[in-house]
């Protein structure tokens, strides 16, 4: 039979294999290979190449439990078009089987008429705790939070823990810690595995850990994710302000959380405004807008170069040639500054480096920023005699400038995003675009006011 | 007691009050404390703040357990201190506690007599298995998997796999996936979920899934990672080449994973040799060394750049006022481009773009960049006429150019990253050095070839 198990796996449930079950009405197999051979987050993926008619065709296939899971992996736009498809009954199964934390996803993105249709499909209670989980502020723990878990007392016993894990059942990371209220106080947490390996009879409060984590339904998402990352955990549970426990943040969804704030510290680094939506969700106009601020802010800054530079315009007359070595100085200033910045914001960002080292870092970036400075100084000064750009002094000239550049380029880049960080800003807005229009300026000055002083311009 | 457990909270134990109680000898209360109050991830963090002396006398006090989980989070230098300090029998109690992949970990960074002495400490079985582990490649699954796991047959009841969980026992995340084998091979996997919902008296072949994810020992890890993310999952099983489970990766070290490759990928991004160690764990030479290679690969091939320059000399010569032009229209060129080739690095590195997506982001940034391309040259057009930079002509011939420029940096930005990832490159490598460096040439081109025509230079 393990062999025969092999086989199976292999014959992979493709989107080809599925529009041909389809074409020949093979419904009862494709049922069958759908519940046995797909993971719902596949099939969203699969589904999303389908046309609007065979899509609702290969949902209504589903079972329950599936048809919920693969909802949630949906994005919006499918999402409407099986909310229109679907019958009221229909929409009330999914509902019903979906947790809550992936329901209130599903109602932030729809329409207020479909919100509403949705609304009435839930009980009352679910209403209730929808409305709540909905009042969270966005990015905060409460806003992903899973309200179901395993709550037990502490005059249970390990057998009347399992028990109750037993009857609430309930989804796999939210059974694998149990916590331990009193008057719907957090007080412990117990992990499954502690219940499977005690003696059956020994209460809550003998084996609960007392000195556990956990975070308040206001604070960062980002937050609660670096922590479970920190400690290895598989759920951190969420109270409210007198400690009473309203729900947990699972592994599962901290990893997404994580995902999504890096794509985000990304864009800004690049001096992208974030947005929520994938790259080819998100339209021409809404990428121009989240695009255009900072090329427009750093396109103006750049008049201060502008400026600069046309006060040498004699200088410039007497000796064009000075302005040929402008873009290999500002590209190498605007290169080491980003070098730096880049470090500087992913170090705070894993919590490696805080505002308290800013002395320790700066010192570190001026001996790398010296020893970089002498070769590529050297190096470029042996090429530019060389190539015959220019005479010793030249060679020294400029060396002597991109030294001072890359020096002031390091320094700037690796202050600015502590700086950033102590003022309460988001230090990734100190990346790249930014340093590199100021390195610029730094750069043209101090190549000006060399340049003038040595040839006497 | 619920008053009295936040108490206890709130008093925590932090580096002086550690400190405090050392020199006020209250060890006995100090090893309490550690042991409820403390978390193994925490107490590495403040021994690293520690004199030696005193950080040996800290880790002396801990209960086995606890010694070898905070072990497993020091850095090298830590270690070697503690390997020096401690006695042979200290050392085998911590090394028997260990998990077997943070002692391939430790054992990895330890010079070769310290492993030798290591080794001699650890029981045959124990470095059988070590050595296979230290055999997998670098960042491949079987250098990170976890070699404790549960392992049932197929002809087990429910009330037998329990059974054998409570006699093994092993660590949270490695006992809530559960995995069937025959003679060693992998044949399905059942959830400890699983396990406590069902009858007591059903066989594991019943409730097995054999529908199962697993990776092989030589895939790599961020593949592994990526694979935990997506379905959520609390471990993955890892096998052989002929399905023989080998081991497992927990969702903890798969967080680990992803934060150590995304800060690879930020390191590379700007122009870094990603290195293992941490900001200030790394020397001022080696980050010299990771830094200068890029640096001076982008200095000579600004060379081009400063050609096509010189080339124009007598156009610099009668217009010197062109030069001031130069570093807005290359920040901005290396701005958009920048932008282009972040989000399309970003959308692969989370699977949301692929190669075969390329007309699609092409077509997706032209219409950005046309956007885009009006509005700066608009906005600057009309600055450089209340400026008084320049005339109509030269507003107009400026506002030309800029189009170019970004149309060009945009469709450059982000066809090289979907271009590396085709040939097998990282496109991690072709973020804001390198494009900017490709933008410099090619806006210093169009600029000269505009305006020697707009003016007739």
């Amino acid at each position: 039979m393990s062999e025969e198990w092999v086989e199976e796996w292999k014959e992979e449930l493709t989107e080809e294999r599925i529009l041909q079950m389809l074409e020949e009405r093979q419904y009862k197999q494709l049922k069958e290979e759908l519940e046995n051979n797909m993971y719902p987050v596949d099939l969203a993926d699969i589904l999303e190449e389908f046309e609007q008619k065979q899509m609702v065709m290969v949902f209504r296939l589903l079972a329950k439990e599936e048809a919920a899971e693969t909802f949630a992996y949906m994005n919006s736009d499918m999402r409407e078009i099986l909310i229109n498809a679907l019958t009221d009954s229909e929409l009330e199964e999914v509902m019903e089987e979906m947790y809550l934390d992936d329901t209130v996803d599903v109602l932030e993105e729809m329409p207020a008429n479909v919100v509403d249709r949705l609304l009435m499909m839930t009980d009352e209670e679910k209403r209730r705790q929808i409305n709540q989980l909905l009042q969270y502020p966005e990015e905060s723990a409460g806003s992903v939070m899973n309200v179901d878990y395993i709550a037990l007392r502490r005059d249970m016993t390990v057998a009347e823990a399992i028990l109750k894990i037993r009857q609430v059942g309930l989804n796999r990371e939210t059974i694998y810690t149990c916590y331990v209220t009193e008057k719907k106080k957090l007080i412990g947490v117990v992990d499954v595995k502690e219940l499977l390996t005690t003696s059956e009879s020994k209460l809550m409060e003998e084996i609960m850990d007392t000195n556990m984590l956990y975070a308040q339904t206001t604070d960062d998402q980002e937050d609660v994710a670096k922590t479970i990352t920190k400690y290895g955990l598989i759920a951190l549970p969420i109270v409210d302000h007198e400690m009473c426990m309203v729900g947990i943040v699972t592994v599962d969804d901290a990893m997404l959380v994580l995902q999504e704030e890096t794509t985000e510290d990304i864009s800004i680094m690049a001096g992208v405004n974030p947005s929520e939506e994938s790259y080819f969700g998100t339209t021409v106009i809404e990428h121009v807008k989240s695009r255009i601020p900072w090329l427009l802010f750093l396109m103006l800054s750049a008049t201060v170069t502008q400026m600069i530079m046309n006060s040498y315009e004699n200088a410039l007359a007497v000796m064009p040639q000075l302005a040929g070595f402008i873009p290999m100085l500002t590209g190498t200033g605007g290169n080491c500054g980003s070098q730096s910045s880049t470090l500087v914001i992913r170090g705070l960002a894993v919590g490696e480096i805080e505002f308290a080292d800013v002395l320790k870092v700066i010192w570190k970036e001026v001996r790398i920023a010296v020893c970089i400075s002498i070769v590529l100084a050297v190096v470029n000064g042996i090429r530019i005699m060389l190539m015959g750009q220019g005479d010793a002094t030249m060679a020294v000239t400029i060396g002597v400038t991109m030294a001072c550049t890359v020096i002031i380029a390091k320094v700037v880049g690796c202050t600015l995003p502590l700086i950033a960080e102590k003022v309460g800003l988001d230090p990734a807005i100190m990346a790249t675009p930014l340093i590199s229009t100021l390195v610029d300026i730094s750069t043209i000055s101090v190549y000006f006011a060399i340049v003038s002083a040595v040839f006497a311009l």
